[in-house]
């Protein structure tokens, strides 16, 4: 129950005029905003400023093995990046490739050289009729883009309250070969915020997949993200637990420093077996003399260890904690109790998932652009944008001011309550 | 005729003593030493490093257009970086998307995009029974092995003095649509030094392909990379050319920054068509969100523009001249007038290319080798590592000091020496 399903045509009417006045009064302001991605604010980006100091005109530029990081080598990457990667993915150096720019790269490329190659050995998905991915839903839009691009049919799965529905996810990766992977963000789910329990990673590690080639692409893309440090969740190591459970093979494991230093220009990594590690190494070979080192040495040294690592994603949590309460604080005036809309309380990540009615999502995108504040795409949250209610809506707070967040999010509550009020008056 | 065949064979046995004797004085001096790879060396290196010096913590990170460098965006590149690009490669910025490392990923990127997706609409690649590839001989080993990764079927062409024989080369893109690309190396082509004529790049230019989807992969690596600045050699534009022939989207052209400034984690750049770069580009928005914009940044600060590029590549032709050029006394006082191998005298680029007596080149490499030298593996430098005649041999003079040089490239004739010996003896 809502507050406007009770309500009469005329007090309907009459809530429209209000919530109207108050739309065109922010429409006349001519604002741009956008809380529309994942991106951090230019306070964030500072604090990775000193990391450019490390490595200069006049700087020892040798890794720890001695190689010139100026020249052609280490293919999958310098010693100290990776064990710095794996300590911070909570990994062995051994199980770590190291890449550049971002995360999103490596998956594309593994989905690629699946599609390509096969996965060791098995046959290549472009020979195969029919390949299929498990996508929790709502979810990543790169992830699905990605499994879209490459024509391979994608399988809504109910995100629940402490991950993916595992029976459903059981049924279809136990019993169907056709399915090849699923999508996870495992901790501060994209966009819902959720953290997996430690019994659905368990029954992911203990998979027993019809498909040989099966593999979860674990993306852990805020493993360390979170908004407050007294309040750390913590999620079971995979790779240790399938490999325990006799499936070594059976998780991509990725990490990437994309949110902890520069967005796009830091350094990404794959962490899985030893037989996957050899498997995507025949790839990478022909496909490149090896990834920026220079990058690699200034993350290694500007971060020595996991430890310097959460010490600096303090720094990041202090700058979007405010944010994200900001966001709480704003929602729950306008909107709390009113039945309205749902939203989630996440603990880290970047983003905050709201249901909208059934049926509302996209009027309400359309409506807050036309007050100049841009938003995800309504639907980008589901494989191929078919929100089958049309109700959910991320929102990233990280990027805007908070002043600019207040304002974005006012305008909000208000095309969330215009496009309501239209539901029960047509 | 060579001095060997008209020897006795006790003229002979007495030669290869006088040889093995030479050899084992080497030997005995356990040495390690590798003229293998074409990488720059440490004073080349250095050349670069107040380029790190471009971007520190108190730096301005605003792109020219004000983008913060520091976050996402920017997909196809800074437009500094795209000016700076299309200066030394000839052509404009909107004809150029940025890459990072090294340009071998964007071949690799494009040949894997062309066989899962097609180009330009046309059948993926993965859908075709044949897909053949002609490869001027001999030529780039990681050229090879990209097209031999997906399944490509290799066509030799012969490399004359002007570049590829353009006869066959008409012959097979006009006529067979199953050609889908060719290997280019047009200056100071990898491994002969090549510099193609006037006449050839017409000639590519105007090819009417029969495949609508056939590509010119335009490696230009060495475009400034002459060795002698009063004897510069220049080709014709061939994306102007082609254009002009009505072939606008003939070529795919690759520059890079790996030898100008750090070998792997430099620029590197795509120049094509308008039409090819909204084809690239519609792949490029899956898999990634950007390339890393710093490294971009710093390159534009620290080169200007193409005469900033140029005076620093004359720093490194002072540095690799002298190597050549002891390469050249070398190779003339033990071998000239032998008849016993022939090479060439590039005049830019990072190779020579040396052709033993037919049938010799395996038992050269393996020779050298078992002395401390390592050089590239013989038949590298055709496809399937399939030499026909045995013979040619890379050698890269860059990465040794001239002492090392000098030693390797003793041990090298004697190595020539020996095995031809053996040639006429056996």
């Amino acid at each position: 129950m809502n507050i406007y399903e009770g309500m009469t045509k005329e007090e309907l009417k009459a809530e429209k005029v209000r919530q109207e006045a108050r739309y065109k009064a922010y429409q006349a302001q001519d604002l741009k905003l956008d809380i529309s991605r994942g991106k951090p604010s230019k306070e964030q980006l500072d604090l990775s400023m000193p990391m450019l100091d490390t490595l200069q005109s006049d700087s020892d530029y040798f890794s720890e093995n001695g190689l010139d990081t100026r020249n052609y080598g280490a293919l999958t990457g310098l010693p100290e990046a990776k064990r710095l990667m794996a300590d911070v993915m909570e990994t062995y150096p051994e199980n770590v490739i190291i890449f550049c720019d971002s995360s999103l790269n490596i998956m594309y490329d593994l989905v690629s050289k699946a599609y390509t190659h096969g996965i060791m050995g098995e046959t290549p998905w472009c020979r195969l009729p029919v390949v299929r991915f498990l996508c929790p839903v709502p979810g990543y839009d790169r992830h699905f883009a990605i499994t879209e691009y490459f024509g391979i049919e994608m399988i809504n799965i109910p995100m629940l309250e402490d991950g993916p529905d595992m029976d459903l996810v059981e049924q279809y990766v136990n019993h169907d070969p056709t399915v090849k992977g699923i999508w996870c963000n495992p901790k501060y789910s994209n966009p819902t915020g959720t953290v997996y329990s430690d019994e659905v990673v368990r029954r992911f590690a203990n998979l027993h997949p019809a498909a040989k080639d099966f593999r979860i692409f674990w993306d852990n893309a805020y493993n360390v993200h979170h908004l407050d440090f007294n309040k750390i969740n913590t999620i079971p190591e995979i790779l240790e637990l399938s490999e325990k459970a006799g499936n070594p093979d059976i998780v991509y494991k990725f990490g990437s420093f994309s949110k902890i230093t520069f967005s796009g220009s830091s350094i990404a990594a794959l962490a899985t077996s030893l037989g996957n590690i050899a498997d995507v190494t025949s790839q990478m070979k022909i496909q490149t003399i090896g990834h920026n080192k220079i990058n690699q040495l200034q993350h290694a040294r500007f971060f020595k260890d996991a430890g310097a690592v959460r010490r600096h994603m303090e720094k990041h949590a202090a700058i979007l904690k405010p944010k994200f309460d900001l966001l709480e604080e704003t929602l729950t005036r306008e909107l709390g109790g009113t039945g309205l809309g749902n939203w989630t309380h996440p603990e880290g990540g970047y983003f905050v998932s709201f249901n909208t009615l059934e049926g509302c999502a996209k009027a309400v995108i359309a409506k807050v652009k036309e007050a100049g504040v841009t938003m995800t795409e309504a639907g980008a949250t589901f494989p191929y944008h078919l929100d089958p209610k049309d109700e959910n809506i991320r929102i990233a707070p990280s990027f805007a001011t908070r002043e600019e967040l207040r304002t974005a999010l006012e305008i909000f509550t208000v095309a969330v309550k215009l496009v309501s009020i239209d539901k029960y008056l047509s």
